[in-house]
């Protein structure tokens, strides 16, 4: 049998079909639109879904289910899309208005949460059955994986890494508390740093690389600056290891999956990335001289979303 | 079927034998003696236990299995215990020592997680799949209940909230860190900024509680002080508070548990702890305006050590 999987983004919305060996058979994908009704936004994406199954040269019959991976939270037991923020959703009963159009099992789950399951059954944590899947990107998403399945809390609230409180009194977050780990690990965290850093070193690489103009600043300048051993990158670029290991050695000193996956924006950093978090991050555990979960990157990239919610079940 | 639990605790060691409606039908204990070698400390908790399986009136064959808790870890593939400071272990070969005088299957777990799940099936959680229990005390310890059953990780090394980075750069900590958990939620930590804040403060009626003896000031007296006004204990108290209800929301936004329990020394202020937090805590969560977990007091005592044992598998 085969099975649907959606990945439900701000700009584009992915639509596949996996077979049972977690191959893509057929893709499709439509633009995000959020100026329309959400009954027409819903109706779009079946559309797309029905068109993915037919270029497929496929019909219902061959499909088991559908997932969804939105940005956001859903109930698992209405169906319902309590938030998406960057489709305008909230309190959505999107399962219903779905199954309109399509009558099979649908599922839905965080992104992060979908493309953790998708890297533990096909991608760099398939054979374990517990991971933490991290995406560095604008903010920090997570997902927990624990005996082969999402734990994504019993409220459906878990796996928020990016709201663990990291330093007490620290930089206000978006979420209105204060000193939340995303604000210190995230590109957005890392684009601050080097921004205030280079605002105030002015004769620095970092500096020079963006022609003076300090918004030009992005996580990927900071850390090509400190591959080319920029001083001021490589320091700013050290620190930013030091968090990130501290960050991981948390989620290990309380969850201890079998291995830490690391994806989103910055990961792309590769070995520059994983390597100096390899190195640090054991110092910060507890028990650092037991056997500590190996941390690695993501392989899916962008085929997670669409893979991870085919698997949902 | 019964089941025995042996609670190794670093002055007494308490066993118990339990019934299938969790209650203890025989018990008995001994002084922890850490003077004499691993081989004779094993053998005096075999016939301490062999002493409560006979003045209970029963034989080994009534019982089903023995489990042990330990304050540290333990390999559950050898039965090795790896860690166990109070005794002076240090890669003991626990089960296969035990064995020698007792041939049931025997399971070691780390104390915390003993008493997370002792109230999980017997306690103040009973009926739930999912909880995180916080013992205050000396530090912070915890326990995670998934799917009815002890989380401690997959290299066991999981569950210790204590040493979840808090506070970047924050206090120095027993484990060779900065700013764990434990260094702002436990016992000590209340105690530690009671004597700061009352050696700021000579005529504070904390100070003249303890007659201006600083080393007397303990946990308890700050929250009795806070308990009948004093302006200095109820500001420290508060704080205390906030640190515990962003602890317990960190907890909230990564794990999500049916319910958060709380145990150990400071738990017995009662509804003078868990009614400010429960009242604060939800505001350091991401998604407050959803149904988020509620927290409770731990209702075993010391009785989840025996039961929470006996309950192993």
């Amino acid at each position: 049998m085969l099975r649907v999987g959606i990945d439900i983004g701000g700009t584009g919305i992915q639509t596949g079909i996996i077979n049972e060996h977690y191959q893509i058979v057929s893709e499709g994908s439509i633009a995000t639109q959020t100026d329309i009704p959400f009954s027409e936004q819903i109706k779009c994406i079946a559309d797309c879904v029905k068109d993915t199954v037919k270029q497929g040269g496929f019909t219902f019959d061959d499909i088991e289910s559908v997932g969804v991976g939105i940005p956001g939270i859903a109930s698992k037991k209405t169906g319902e899309i309590i938030n998406c923020t960057n489709m305008g959703w909230h309190h959505v009963p999107f399962r219903d208005e779905f199954a309109k159009y399509i009558t099979k099992p649908i599922y839905i789950e965080n992104d992060a949460n979908v493309a953790a399951l998708a890297e533990s059954v096909a991608g760099i944590s398939a054979g374990t059955s517990s991971s933490v899947f991290i995406t560095i990107g604008t903010g920090i998403g997570s997902g927990i994986i624990i005996n082969n399945r999402i734990w994504s809390g019993a409220h459906g609230i878990g796996g928020e890494l990016g709201h663990v409180i990291f330093d007490l009194n620290g930089i206000p977050c978006t979420c209105g508390n204060h000193g939340c780990l995303e604000r210190y690990c995230s590109a957005t965290a890392l684009i601050r740093m080097g921004r205030e850093a280079a605002g105030a070193n002015p004769h620095s690489g970092l500096m020079k690389a963006v022609s003076g103009d300090l918004t030009r600043i992005e996580a990927k300048t900071v850390i090509d600056c400190a591959r080319e051993g920029d001083p001021l990158a490589v320091s700013i670029y050290r620190t930013y290891i030091r968090y990130l290991s501290q960050a991981i050695a948390s989620v290990v000193n309380l969850i201890d999956p079998e291995v830490i996956v690391l994806g989103g924006g910055v990961s792309k950093a590769g070995a520059f990335l994983i390597d100096p978090i390899s190195a640090e991050y054991p110092q910060y555990v507890v028990f650092r001289d037991q056997e500590i979960p190996p941390v690695r990157l993501a392989v899916l990239g962008s085929k997670a979303g669409i893979i991870g919610a085919a698997m949902l079940n």
